[in-house]
């Protein structure tokens, strides 16, 4: 890693798992410590990268191929990258993200079933090799997650394949913290917000004094 | 090939080589052999392709990472064939298709500069071993084909810049003919109309019989 360089940090999680609420935490913690922090988000963080965002929204109910919409992410991924992501990085400013190539993994691979290899081929060929320097996963079960963010507590058929979906994203996400614990930090998102923002600060203070 | 399958046809060419109007020939003559065609362009041919289409096109003049645009465009071929190309070929519908992937080649490649191999690797990724059958290469000098499509012919700076463009488009195309010359089918564009359609109806009616 280049003296100088910015720090490229990730937030992952299923729907309900706090990411919110918990980057704005992150980033506050960030500029306590003095760095610069840039926010972006997938998909989108570019106009352009929005209106591919717009355009996986608006099409998530009259369906879309798993390959068509595995392209979209990593399309609205590029150009986030080369416009604002890697500038950031070679400017010295830490990057703050939520959401990035993890939730390709969890979301259309462990989701949706896509090859994890295929998968890993897309992120080789439009990543290079950067990767995050570190990533917090919010980790929580998914019935907690989707009753947090509001859906009802007496699941319907569509809610019931919903939960196995998130389920499966859950699992992949995991699989994830586990193959990878370096760059991985798991942080059980079910405890009170005082607790979680505990082990952040802890994560991030351990990650703070190792980077500077 | 199976017995029964459609075959797939691509028509490539810079801008004002007459794609549209020798497309619509080309459509005659196959019916005209009996075959029932399904006629589609790229990028496009798909709701959600259109779509990406406009994105393309809107963002033409501002500017977008060139890996955007390639994967963009291979997110609508992946929809294209999923929804159309694939389906079609399999009922033994013959495909006509407004462009392909040669033209990735020959414009994210030759006329932007991506490397061809990393145009291969996401051509892989997304036909698998899907390929055209038979991809007939409207071929003309750069200046005419910008003055039939109705451009000034004194250019000005950025005009000129466009040639040049075009210019690198067109080799890469005449570089693919020459090295997939069964396949691709070179037609002289430049050529009156009547000249030019005579030796399309050449290459269809060896195409026809051989296919059949």
């Amino acid at each position: 890693m280049t003296v100088g360089r910015g720090r490229f940090i990730t937030v992952e999680g299923i729907e309900g798992a706090g990411k919110s609420s918990n980057l704005e935490f992150i980033k506050q913690l960030l500029e306590a410590a003095g760095k610069e922090v840039l926010f972006t988000r997938e998909p989108g963080g570019t106009p352009l990268g929005e209106e591919v965002r717009n355009l996986l929204l608006g099409h998530r109910h009259t369906g879309m191929a798993d390959d068509t919409e595995l392209l979209l992410m990593f399309a609205a991924r590029a150009e986030n990258l080369e416009q604002k992501i890697r500038p950031a990085l070679d400017a010295g400013i830490w990057v703050l993200c939520d959401r990035f190539t993890d939730a390709s993994y969890a979301y259309q691979g462990g989701g949706r079933g896509i090859d994890m290899r295929r998968i890993q081929m897309l992120e080789e060929w439009t990543q290079g090799d950067l990767r995050p320097d570190l990533t917090v996963l919010l980790d929580l079960p998914v019935e907690v997650g989707l009753e947090r963010a509001g859906k009802r507590s007496e699941p319907d058929r569509f809610e019931k394949e919903e939960i196995r979906f998130f389920e499966s994203v859950r699992q992949a996400y995991l699989q994830i913290a586990w193959d990878q614990a370096e760059r991985v930090k798991l942080v059980d998102a079910s405890s009170p917000l005082y607790e979680v923002q505990a082990r952040i600060r802890e994560v991030f203070d351990d990650y703070i004094q190792s980077a500077s």
